[in-house]
């Protein structure tokens, strides 16, 4: 079948991406030279910029909606990461010779359909072309009231260490995809690969946080490498308990049947979800506040004095940690 | 001579992006998941974003921190057209296999100067690798007093064109770059790659026209292009007299021995100066404006009804556009 042409840049814009800004009277159409945003008086900005490269970050043959889709959410996790609630974002879009006008349709109407889920718009941005692979970067902007977001720095010593949803899942899905794990049946590799492709950035649950973590970050880089960022930050360790962490029925599976999957949990990264600390007499508003958010939420640790992070087996042994964290670079 | 290998991600941001995050207090030291920025009381955020890609919209074997700075500046001369002022931006890199420490290095070191030129600072961003050329997005954001936004929609027929500093310079700076106009001596093919290489983002006009230009666009795709997107947005049409256009005595040698040169004028990309409208009785305003912006502001042509950009000739014939924009697309 002929592919369709791609369109010229101007066109390109007209046809596909300004319907995207058309909710944003800031965006002004994508007609003028920048864009224009304006925050609510008493609210501070929070401001984070992904990029994702075709072959790296994603497969060349993956839809082009859940790549667009994925690389919105990996963004919007962020701002959930620091408390803030999504506005906006710009995307920068680097075509490669063979994204034809389908490829580029595809991949707007997947931003379309997150656009509604997530109650934002496209701000601004730029198309070009590069004799390389596909790639985007996509800068999402957020906003919360002054002195509320959550950072890094805040986790002290008798804190509890929380994490959301389960762990793993994304990494699972990826070695799935890769034509691994095929001791699991069609449903739970589906599952798996599925949080691997289109990651649910806890926003409700960041907003809900404000006031009760001390210290929050999103699980990208895998639980050991993130919690141990909070780590850093505090100047405090942690300790995790490793029969907490709260698995997907489709990861115990994984695990139990292939040796290899096990790493996973520990430090496959992609999985989006919140890891976070909160004094103990917070146990109880970080309960209600998983609640309102319709997300589970586990403990699965302590904050200590030191540094870095420990994982204690069952049987009281620490757990060594070979891999400590899942980079693409 | 052996090349530096490149440092891992948190060490690259670490050694050379963090240095340029210390001015600004909301990049949290780039240690968090996303940065802050609450803006002034009363002012309006100004929001841009522009990717460079290598062998497209830079050479392989530019120096890396030229490449740096153009695309910076690339990015402020958006913020200049809508009358902003730059504040901070955010920097997604993605590195190719041959770029080294040495080549981050003298990226980053680009961008130091820049930033102490313009007075910004780094508020986050993301570096990530590739298979494909080197290639980087930059978001710019500056700032402004509510309301006080150049946009491209406000030409009015009687309205006066004016556009600052030279045209066509960069255009040919890439002809002599790719071996053209050997006719020019070294020093007049030297100014005009310098102009290709390092645009002047007309920051202070684009601020001191708040209030007396009626509608502005900076000159990326050339004059025709750019001064035809204001005619767009305006619905109006420009006429332009081609003898008034102001040229660098190395441009005015380039078009005179070189008949290819012409066309570079008229539809060379890549100069970044602005083009703007203006009533005929605010003409004082804008010799003041550019005075005290410290650049010349010459005016070639009118706003007229009807739709679309005319260039005149000496002899009063119209001069025929066959290429009327410059496009990396």
């Amino acid at each position: 079948m002929a592919k369709r042409p791609r369109l010229g840049e101007f066109e390109l814009i007209a046809r596909h991406f300004a319907p995207l800004a058309s909710g944003q009277t800031g965006a002004l159409g994508l007609l003028d030279d920048a864009a224009l945003l304006a925050p609510p008086p008493g609210e501070t900005l929070v401001l984070t910029a992904d990029t994702i490269v075709g072959g790296v970050h994603f497969r060349l043959d993956d839809p082009p909606a859940l790549v667009a889709r994925k690389l919105l959410r990996v963004n919007l996790s962020d701002l959930a990461a620091m408390a803030a609630r999504p506005i906006a974002y710009l995307l920068a879009l680097s075509l490669a010779v063979d994204c034809d006008d389908d490829w580029v349709e595809a991949f707007a109407a997947g931003l379309a359909a997150d656009q509604a889920e997530f109650g934002i718009q496209l701000l601004g941005g730029d198309t070009t072309a590069t004799p390389g692979p596909p790639s985007a970067t996509i800068t999402a902007i957020g906003a919360l009231p002054n002195g509320t977001e959550l950072r890094r720095s805040g986790a002290r010593p008798g804190d509890v260490v929380h994490v959301s949803g389960t762990l793993g899942d994304a990494a699972l899905g990826l070695m799935a995809l890769d034509g691994g794990l095929r001791e699991l049946d069609e449903d739970a590799a589906a599952r798996l690969i599925e949080r691997y492709r289109l990651p649910r950035p806890r926003i409700a649950l960041g907003q809900a946080l404000r006031g009760i973590a001390t210290a929050a970050a999103d699980v990208s880089d895998g639980l050991v490498a993130d919690l141990g960022h909070i780590c850093a930050a505090s100047g405090v360790a942690a300790r995790v308990d490793h029969a907490r962490l709260p698995l997907d029925p489709a990861a115990r599976l994984a695990v139990a049947r292939h040796g290899a999957a096990a790493s996973a949990i520990l430090s496959g990264g992609d999985d989006y979800e919140l890891v976070f600390t909160a004094p103990p007499e917070a146990s109880a508003a970080v309960t209600d506040a998983a609640a309102r958010s319709d997300v589970a939420v586990t403990e699965i640790g302590r904050i200590e004095d030191g540094g870095g992070v420990k994982v204690i087996a069952e049987d009281g042994r620490e757990i060594a940690l070979t891999l400590t964290g899942y980079r693409h670079f």
